[in-house]
């Protein structure tokens, strides 16, 4: 950030509807920093300077991603609330640090506002990423505030560290290792819907939406144990997850459609509107669950995994020679489902505002 | 970035107009990755994974920062060559590093694309940034691209490095430390003001523009040598960084205004308008210059920089125990003018579009 004074508590007596556009950036980059703890010690130099210093881990390697969420295509301001905003920019890059085995570190926020935005908006957002990050120990290092003339953009980077030989890529499966996933899928998918329809049923799948649990843990656990060869996140949905591993590895996949652990509101609210829960599970973008990889002899470190809370794992496949990518039910085999592509499908939904939302 | 094959060369046989809607956005990374040369060593994972895994430079901080460009904020599309943008996108953040005194490494894109723009002007972007990164040995690890419904947003992410104890803050300013400046300013401000009404005279000054030159080696030199006490790039104008570091090192500031290195044609420029040279100069933003401070003890150190090539370097001041800011002409003082707030400057130009241009 490039003026900030350290740490200065929010401004009081500022009505919530003021805008954004009242403050200087200087004033907006303070109302963040009253929301954020001390700055650990490897924080040489933190927010407030042209840029941040820190220490780096010692004999552990960086891994870095970035992310942005943007208003009328990730999300839309009438029915995403700002807590939510903040705290699935800052999932998004941590699901991805976790797909790679490592624990979060640092995150720098850089964000383009609507001067029209209330002020109260502004500071949900900033709480949002504020609890998660604490939650997971991220510190916030620094970032860039600037005027957006059209929509909201919440971009995120964050850092995380990793042991060299035990980051988890996604060009490690090989033929005859099972197909994994963490918890359920298809939640944040039917959560999207029934916000869309102002529906109440799915209230369940609509928390999972808006509040996504990265599992950072069991990125960690899976890494430190060498339970994996493979791995990768679930943010596009479960096909394309299954599509880039089996791609980056050279193989092909078989995955069994009754093994699949779909979520029971998002199976029922799927079900209530005719449709195939499992297609719409597998389609479906935003469960930031991990899909993992095991070899034959890694069953048994992966078993003290599982065992390990908060990483609940199913098998739902197998990594095949054959390069075909298959859904088996039963006896009956179908292909994958093309998986999200941003730019493509943009255009078509043109016509249907909103259509791309959640990606 | 999420899916991208290394290293793929840019696609042939599509018409330039072909808009990025009709992309994937592997296939727009793909026409990046063409662009870069191989990735060193030390990237043990570049895009195309979750995340990228670097290995850390030895005994080395690690120096992070964000910037983003927004469309009809800081350029606009109609008289910024795409290649331009790309530049400037980079060029901010290693202005930044550079003002830490740290070498550049690495970075991180993040881009929210209008589905509409063509693909020729995503690649002239790309090449822009690809250009001055490989000047500058940058080496791009991963990134986002994702749809825009409103204006193009460029968003990046640079670390570099720097020996701990030789980080440049800017709250290291004492009473009596000379001030200084590296090459000339008010150019950036000119250049602008003549893209704008395409005006031709000040064409030097339109370059400069566009293709700021970060001053990456100056501050490199700086902290090597130990010979500045504070240091600030001059992002958001002149006044603006004495500003910044008189008030984090808790000093004032005596500014010597015949002394300020005014570019040619930027003093020819503003005069041919009326305007006062050295005010238009000193509120100027986009001058991708440093301000050093520099003790008495250090200038001697400070004249082997100043001999190292492409380090021009003026003394424009001192900073002082008494706190005002102050610009002296002769016997005739004034105060320092504000320098440039984002938000509430925007907010007083809506009724100007593109008013805020260029900041």
């Amino acid at each position: 950030m490039t003026s900030a004074p350290p740490r200065q508590p929010p401004a009081v007596g500022v009505p919530n509807s003021t805008p954004v556009a009242a403050f200087t950036e200087r004033e907006l980059i303070g109302r963040i920093t009253g929301r954020l703890p001390p700055p650990p010690a490897w924080m040489l130099v933190g927010i407030g300077d042209d840029a941040a210093v820190v220490e780096p881990e010692r004999s552990r390697a960086e891994v870095l991603t970035v992310d942005a969420l943007v208003e009328g295509v990730h999300f839309d301001r009438a029915f995403t609330p700002p807590g939510a905003i903040g705290h699935r920019a800052l999932a998004a890059n941590l699901s991805d640090l976790a797909a790679m085995g490592a624990a979060p570190r640092l995150a720098l926020l850089s964000m383009a506002i609507p001067p029209g935005m209330p002020v109260a908006e502004f500071d949900a957002i900033a709480d949002g990423i504020a609890r998660l990050a604490a939650r997971h120990r991220v510190h916030l290092a620094g970032g860039n505030l600037t005027s957006s003339p059209g929509p909201l953009v919440v971009d995120i980077t964050a850092i995380g560290t990793v042991k060299r030989r035990q980051a988890l890529t996604r060009a490690g499966a090989r033929a005859g290792d099972d197909i994994y996933v963490s918890g359920t899928i298809g939640a944040a998918a039917a959560g999207l819907q029934a916000l869309r329809r102002a529906a109440a049923p799915a209230s369940s799948a609509v928390a999972r939406f808006l509040y996504p649990e990265p599992r950072v843990r069991l990125g960690v656990v899976l890494a430190r144990n060498r339970a994996a060869t493979a791995c990768m996140d679930l943010s596009d949905g479960l096909a394309d997850a299954i599509r880039q591993v089996a791609e980056a590895s050279g193989v092909g996949a078989i995955l069994d459609a009754e093994a699949v652990p779909i979520d029971p509101a998002a199976r029922a609210w799927f079900e209530s509107r005719g449709a195939d829960p499992v297609h719409a599970a597998l389609a479906g973008g935003d469960d930031y669950e991990l899909l993992v990889a095991v070899g034959p002899r890694l069953r048994r470190r992966l078993a003290a995994v599982a065992g390990s809370p908060g990483a609940p794992l199913t098998r739902i496949g197998v990594f095949t020679e054959e390069r075909a990518l298959i859904v088996r039910r039963g006896a009956h085999d179908t292909p994958m489902p093309e998986g999200y592509q941003h730019f493509r499908r943009l255009a078509e939904d043109e016509t249907a505002p909103g259509g791309a939302e959640g990606r």
